[in-house]
């Protein structure tokens, strides 16, 4: 059911000085850190102003992830914004994927793959995804190899 | 020469699910790197869009910390983002004092008071504050204590 | 009722690559985390391997920070381990100060003063120290300005 | 070449109160972290005493990272401390993959996969792996998902 001409959320993060190790370079430990960072700020776009903290505390679930995957193609430096784009790219019975791209000045950084499970807060139960998550979803799911910036 | 009426500059911080901790607040150790952020997003915004990144590569000086202080007054949540005022406080021949107020939701979240000296790149060397900075910063300096919301 | 002869606690840190910064030094906004987490060993060593996590979920209270200040006297790099020196300096009714002292090859690289206070789980309400930590800490403590390693 | 047999290093982590996020588990965001101080507790290990910090300046070659991949099947808590098994697990012309195995108590927590290209210190540029690299890496290659504690 993927659509590749759903629209494409994108987080913004300044990189700064203290993100940077002594090559210059944002430090490979903080990456997948700026890319949750952007899923969760996928959620707080598109769940009311909520992202995981109000998910787990006010909603009654949560969605640790599972796995994650991440190739590392242009150096990250304080030099541009990071831009990432995110976008879920498969909704299971009880799991969610997303897409993070990260660009700086229009060049890849990094692109990343990431599973979900949902779980009932407080606990680490699996659940099946909450109806509410399955209506805002479906319609939002992109293939994960569409480049949401081709012409 | 502080000058109470000198205009403040604030930095905003998304406070997310990874800067908290089991009790639900933002971890303490996480504080002193949001109110470090907001000073070199200061420089940014007062030196042509050139943080500590840029001063240390390209200008040739640095402004390595000598002494942080910070008083926690209220819990920083997720609920709100973080709102870091910032101003300098001194500016001595060798050093640069910056005042740091963390607000979410009006509410004062913490004070922080930071001294850092001026350095030549690439080394720990102490040097007198550049001119170019000199002329920047002492328009600006405002008094350690002046609350830039009071009416 | 200070001990200077009170034994210190001493908590190593594997200073890495991912802790420095473009200066190849550690960068400032990592090390209250290194004296948070030298506190927080503190607690562990003396509460019967309990840390600050399972403090609250265990025993039911925590210990939330008010004040931090740290004096920066030398660089901190990978080549040396960093050895935390941590004393608690004074146990009021509500609240408990420490003193951390970041040390690599016998160089103080930092000297933090730290207070928190007391609350009860689940909450952020105050409360007086629990007698079981009373009865342990009042025999530490040391003089906030008492040189462990002098002679 | 990969010798089943070959020794399996082992990085030992203090997992505290502030690396864990409101579920009260170690936040996701830290482990890729956790696992990439272990590779480099490899190096140090394996290499007299030096880590990426003195590869890049006293020896003048890096190891940036193009791929991480991560599963996670378990939580990390501070209640254990986390056991972190690395291997190198292929040794290209200009490539190095390691495997990281984290675990708690004895359960797997995560399973990961790492690589990273030998560069010229102070560029980007890569380069065939140090001669001295290549002999002490070689023998120690074992297969990805050869168990180190299988019997």
């Amino acid at each position: 059911m993927a659509d590749a001409d759903a629209p494409v959320f994108e987080h913004v993060i300044r990189v700064g000085w203290g993100d940077c190790d002594p090559a210059q370079i944002a430090y490979t430990g903080h990456i997948p850190g700026f890319a949750l960072e952007a899923i969760d700020a996928w959620w707080e776009a598109h769940l009311g102003g909520d992202g995981w903290f109000q998910m787990e505390l006010d909603r009654g679930y949560g969605t640790p992830f599972v796995h994650m995957s991440l190739d590392f193609s242009a150096p990250i430096t304080p030099r541009h914004r990071l831009i990432c784009a995110v976008w879920p790219t498969r909704l299971g019975e009880t799991s969610i994927a997303f897409r993070v791209d990260g660009r700086q000045d229009g060049v890849l950084c990094f692109a990343g793959a990431f599973v979900s499970v949902f779980t009932t807060a407080g606990s680490l139960a699996k659940r099946p995804a909450p109806s509410e998550i399955r209506q805002l979803v479906e319609p939002l799911i992109r293939p994960a190899d569409s480049n949401p910036y081709a012409e």
